[in-house]
């Protein structure tokens, strides 16, 4: 069991002065202001060599709170916290077959398709205009063009929405692999069309592409030049290195493309703990850092990430792209996942894990400056921490009592759908926070959309 | 009735556009950086003449979107949103008897403490030390004792927390006015304690105090030199000019301490509508823009801002401190009390309100740019938007459908505790924004208490 701790009054001073910019450890001490740090964040240089897009999957602000006072205390800070330059934006979705009609809760394809084109787009499309339905180009395919490295990771399926959004171009998001297409019978390779969206993934020439759905890939391509063969197998004839465990990741070499599969559907949860439930709830428990049906040579996200950092940085002789920079993309899916299965330790086990891999960038931009690094979500969610309950004065839906790193009892509430129905998903507005070359672009109120424009301005794509 | 209207694409665009600081209207357009903007909005200039700060109870980031969607439209913009710095603070309590341990969820009391003294402090407390309750000095009462002229602004009462922690040190919110004391028996005057709120509002000196709460100061003193008489007679004794509508308002001159008292308790509501209710809950709506239980007579925050900065900033000859600057408050309360009451166009009425008054204060510091503004909320609350619903999946509590500025329905769920109970306040980091001299200091993630370290800073005071 992990050690359980008060905070002590200095620790807490030290913690918020930290965050005022003082060197010292007292309050109203001389000098506390932080405007020439936050000018010094303002990176002049134009132009970034390497973009690293963290997308925490339905990870609002309450998200944010709900793992930061479990895993460091409500003084404590994660490292997405220490990003210095932050803003909101707005994630609606738009109505199918309008450019402004307005949805007002998105989902990840659509709000993906926002930050990936820069277009609003309606729920369930994949990177596809949402009134003639044609492709918007990706910010990943604009990096490509331009000879940047590129790499696509996430929790999630890799042809789950938001890894999609950035390498295929679809109808409908559900169609993920060949024997998937039943509602996209148009965009078939037979038919004509671009193909599933496993098939467009491992022919966009992605140099790292490491997640799960290894059942999409293991699918047989129905038509085009692979017909009869599974993805996995268009993959390696198309050059890719196919692994499925950390030993392969390990193994991987930068020269060649890598796909990563590792697990059959959305990887395994990092923690588990008892799901939240109508009042009075499960007793207060603290989560289990660990999941008993997690394979141990299945990587972790922050594993997944420092390779992909690692393969696509590495120099390579003769390879010009190898040394002009590159785009990754990280999405920590479960967050959204578990905040639907009302599951408040599996939430809060993939948030954490996706901010040990946010911290796996921060490092590695320490020696790197010219890497922009955003942190954002698609859209909010559902959990929300409420006061403490009693049987007259409790949350309708389901709840959770979670002993917290400051030892003490926090209450989670799922209450946007009945319980044992999926969560919905919220319109709020979301967190958005980044550092590097034209990361001052995030400050203030903006649409997901102007994410689009921030990565590409960086790159010096527009 | 109001017109509404649907977003035009080069309407969305432009707007969206402006938000990136680009002066054209087509995406992709060179020069879409905001880095310089971001950068002059850091005031070199190390103090402000003025401080104005807004506090929307209860306004969490949901609570802002569900305004402004309804207001302006998904892809349109509020006042508040147009402040160029911008961060989230946590908002969390203590336990009482304890300086370090946390409650998750903070009421007013405690998380105005937090922002007016720098200190953190059980729930219910009013600026006092949560182990030995000893008076916690407030932001107002350090830039009084440096001469800056202060004002007091609330849809409130002007006794309940958010206004009080900044004029009074009890240890229980409730005890407002002489006849609320009997939670607090040790702080009454004849006691020896420094008295009700109502009695030590009135003996700050405060220069511009505006809001409800008249049945308060109605009541009888019970000890102490005013014994006796109504603490409005007590005001009057101290030199101030006691007015309850908005030709007193009016009429109230610069020289001259103000106490506006415009309603016996909370002051009147904006808008009215639907309240909230089980699904399917009423039918889609749009809000009314009035409300018959107003009285003509009685001001609007808008008003009260406007007066207050008028007020403050008029040069009077001989009097020193009418040229060193103010400090104001302004709250927009009853964001937070109709979020408790499940009633969504009461709710957003109060949020565009509170703009309103933001915009009157920025059309101010236009003419006056040593002015830090500063806008935040004191807590996050139970309001989300939410998917369509249906009899299989909806929210367990209390829904309505409103029609908002762009012509489409925006469902708004409350669901923090049971339907025709108050709702939770929830422990979510909120939104912080500033402009003006320090207000850099909002950027990144801070706590609550820094805010009075961030005003402080900008007055020169620490």
């Amino acid at each position: 069991m992990r050690m359980q701790r008060r905070l002590t009054h200095l620790g807490a001073t030290t913690i918020a002065l930290g965050f005022l910019g003082l060197t010292t450890t007292a309050h109203g001490a001389a000098n506390g202001d932080r405007s020439a740090d936050v000018r010094r964040a303002i990176v002049a240089k134009k132009h970034a060599k390497n973009v690293i897009l963290f997308i925490g999957d339905g990870m609002g602000d309450s998200e944010i709170t709900i793992a930061r006072n479990y895993e460091k205390g409500a003084a404590g800070r994660l490292a997405m916290d220490g990003l210095p330059l932050t803003g909101a934006y707005t994630t609606y979705a738009v109505k199918k077959g309008t450019s402004d009609v307005p949805d007002y809760v998105t989902d990840s394809a659509a709000s993906g398709t926002g930050w990936a084109t820069g277009h609003k787009t309606y729920n369930n499309a994949v990177s596809v205009d949402p009134v003639t339905l044609a492709p918007l180009t990706t910010i990943l395919e604009k990096a490509q063009q331009a000879g940047f490295k590129t790499g696509n990771v996430t929790t999630a399926e890799l042809t789950d929405a938001t890894p999609a959004v950035l390498d295929a171009h679809v109808s409908l998001r559900g169609c993920q692999g060949p024997a998937d297409m039943a509602t996209c019978p148009n965009e078939t390779k037979q038919a004509g069309g671009l193909g599933s969206i496993a098939e467009q993934t491992v022919e966009h020439g992605i140099d790292v592409l490491l997640g799960g759905g290894r059942q999409r890939f293991a699918q047989t391509v129905t038509g085009g030049p692979y017909a009869g063969k599974t993805v996995i197998e268009q993959a390696q004839a198309l050059g890719y290195d196919v692994v499925t465990d950390q030993a392969g990741l390990d193994a991987a070499s930068p020269g060649t493309k890598l796909l990563g599969l590792f697990s059959t559907g959305n990887m395994s949860l990092e923690w588990t703990g008892p799901g939240a439930a109508p009042y009075p709830g499960p007793d207060a428990t603290t989560c289990t850092r660990s999941n008993p049906a997690r394979a141990a040579t299945e990587p972790h996200l922050a594993d997944m990430t420092a390779r992909a950092i690692e393969l696509l940085s590495a120099k390579v002789k003769g390879d010009k792209a190898a040394n002009r920079g590159f785009f990754l993309q990280v999405e920590g899916a479960s967050i959204d996942k578990q905040d639907h299965a009302e599951n408040p330790c599996g939430q809060i086990g993939e948030t954490v894990e996706l901010d040990r891999a946010i911290q796996v960038a921060l490092d590695w931009a320490a020696k790197n400056p010219d890497t922009l690094i955003v942190v954002s979500a698609d859209h909010g969610h559902t959990s929300q921490i409420v006061e403490a309950q009693s049987a007259s004065d409790h949350s309708p839906g389901a709840i959770a009592t979670l002993v917290t790193a400051d030892g003490q009892p926090m209450v989670v509430s799922y209450a946007s759908n009945l319980h044992g129905r999926s969560q919905s998903h919220t319109g709020t507005q979301v967190r958005i926070a980044a550092q590097g070359p034209r990361a001052a672009n995030v400050v203030g109120v903006t649409d997901q959309t102007g994410l689009f424009h921030t990565l590409s301005l960086a790159l010096g794509l527009e």
